[in-house]
């Protein structure tokens, strides 16, 4: 069974709501892009809706804070425009959006950010997108911002110290023998396989998928790959509280962070090899830097926590994570990664995709 | 804008997950008619599913426990069942089901019962169901237990000094003065047009709906009205807080319990002069008395706090609520409530609706 990983609930001040403006930065990259796809792709005749069909939009891996409302707004907007302005001969439909994330994403806060008055009828949809979560062919658009990095489950190997994958002493693969990097890899391959295979069957014909996934360049293969190096000091930090006697080492190499992030090439490969769908575009996202560089060190500390802390918890217990933290925040602050912003190589990729007629 | 109320969140003791063996017993009771009106009015061939649509199912006003998973499983059997027996020359559809409750509901934990292999595709609907939920026409089957007895707001006047309808010293219309329950009874006939109007637009030509709806007999008329009387009783508890200086009388008169019940009379006018729906059952339910008599005086007292406590909290606060609670048990410990099970008056109706052709 695969896990359930969600980021912190709430509204309050560790909650994810209140700590991704670094997805949010992301998401306002993509939506110049997404506007555009939107206006040109979407084929109205091709979906033949019928008189009261509405379109369906799904919004994959939404989380729970306003990014994925904000979000939705943007594509209702462009599609109301795409009817109004290109296909006057179609009557607007009216819109259904499923907002998905795991079990354990907090729903009820994300249904609490809804505005009262919207163009759409929303639902939450909770499950893991790595397998079917709509009946067949009821989707006209999905969407997934920044959620495709998230695997389904720790790779095989990085936790059993037989296996020339085991991770020892770290907790993602930066820095991380070849093997423990290949592991990852394999698993990120195998899930958007299964994300693929999903999606392929619950998409109309002339319905399109828009997936902004975190990335790092094709130049930065294995072993130049930094971009983990965030989750690498926090490896660094639990290592710090195993000398301290805090955490045993034991714990440590028994918890690994289940996040990968691709290359251009290697996300076209899988897509290609998978043959569900036609790759429309697979562009590099320009990310204005200061959409997503955050010079506060609390706030940049508080990012990490609003995401892992979870995982965290529930691994080594509660009691760990304030000074875990702390610890983090000290040593960010004299890391190149909090004082060199400029050299973060960190991206995200925006992929559009069309149903394959004979998938 | 309407008020949301929800029943006590969570799956602990004081949780509605917890206490809500009287609306089970319901349930229970409704299970064979709703199996066999499923098998005799759904109707099939007039739905004209096209070759991939899902037959989609709503539960509306669902709440958070397992009540809900339940009754839906039992809709989605007796489905199944029709399409394998009767109905041989249609291909079972995949089945998408809606779950619906205010959106102070607590869908987390809804969403943490579903079971890991089901036949369906499940989502959540946050919203009043006095309102549109659901795109025009996209539904075939709607179900509804127990949850049309709540009002979407206190009546108008019965908070209001200058108001005939004033509820002075009560919390609800058992044992007040006419235009009390007139008020009330006003408010449930405005509710139940707006839920049957944004209905008859939700559902499908061939769709159905059923609803459990709590109620009295015909030959309850006012001013014999007792099945409130529980109510009174926690209203009266209340009133023995004020004479102690705990609470506020004013604070009492600004507080009135948002439920009513109905009579098969009553709801079948209502439903009449709607016009959008035919009435193809609307029966006194025949519910076993061992499936809602609650011997447990602890038990008893923690349905009634269950159902009640975020309404009276967001009220009084919460520092009333355990000692508001103690105070009832002792009260209902010594109440012919209690003493004498068997003159509950209180039953429910089943109804069977389809939506009219020229509505």
């Amino acid at each position: 069974m695969e896990k359930s990983y969600a980021m912190n609930s709430g509204a309050g001040p560790l909650s994810y709501a209140q700590n991704s403006s670094y997805q949010r930065g992301i998401m306002e990259a993509a939506k110049v892009m997404l506007n555009k796809e939107i206006n040109m792709k979407l084929d109205i005749q091709k979906l033949s809706l019928t008189a009261s069909e509405p379109l369906r939009i799904a919004d994959l891996g939404c989380s729970s804070g306003p990014n994925a409302i904000l979000a939705m707004q943007n594509i209702v907007d462009a599609i109301e425009n795409k009817f109004q302005t290109n296909e006057k001969s179609h009557k607007s439909p009216e819109l259904q959006v499923y907002f998905n994330d795991q079990v354990g994403n907090d729903f009820n806060s994300l249904f609490g950010l809804f505005p009262f008055e919207k163009k759409y009828y929303a639902s939450g949809v909770p499950g893991s997108f790595h397998g079917r979560l709509f009946p067949s062919s009821s989707l006209h658009f999905v969407h997934s911002s920044c959620a495709l990095c998230w695997l389904s489950n720790v790779p095989k190997g990085v936790e059993d110290k037989a296996d020339p994958a085991w991770n020892h002493g770290r907790i993602h693969y930066t820095g991380a023998p070849k093997e423990v990097f290949e592991a990852y890899s394999d698993q990120f391959c195998k899930d958007i396989e299964l994300f693929l295979q999903a999606r392929a069957k619950e998409i109309a014909p002339g319905g399109v998928m828009a997936l902004v996934v975190p990335a790092v360049p094709d130049v930065m293969s294995y072993p130049q790959i930094t971009t983990g190096s965030e989750f690498e000091l926090v490896g660094s930090c639990l290592m710090d509280m195993a000398k301290m006697g805090i955490v045993s080492e034991e714990k440590i190499d028994t918890f690994n962070l289940p996040i990968y992030y691709t290359s251009p090439k290697e996300l076209q490969g899988i897509i290609e090899r998978n043959g569900c769908f036609s790759i429309e575009k697979l562009d590099i996202l320009d990310i204005p830097k200061q959409h997503i560089t955050m010079p506060d060190l609390k706030q940049r500390a508080l990012y990490m926590r609003a995401v892992l802390e979870a995982l965290i918890e529930k691994h080594f217990g509660v009691e760990i994570i304030d000074q875990l933290f702390e610890i983090y925040a000290t040593k960010l602050s004299k890391s190149p990664i909090f004082l060199n912003p400029d050299d973060q190589k960190m991206t995200a990729l925006f992929v559009l995709l069309k149903p394959n007629e004979n998938k």
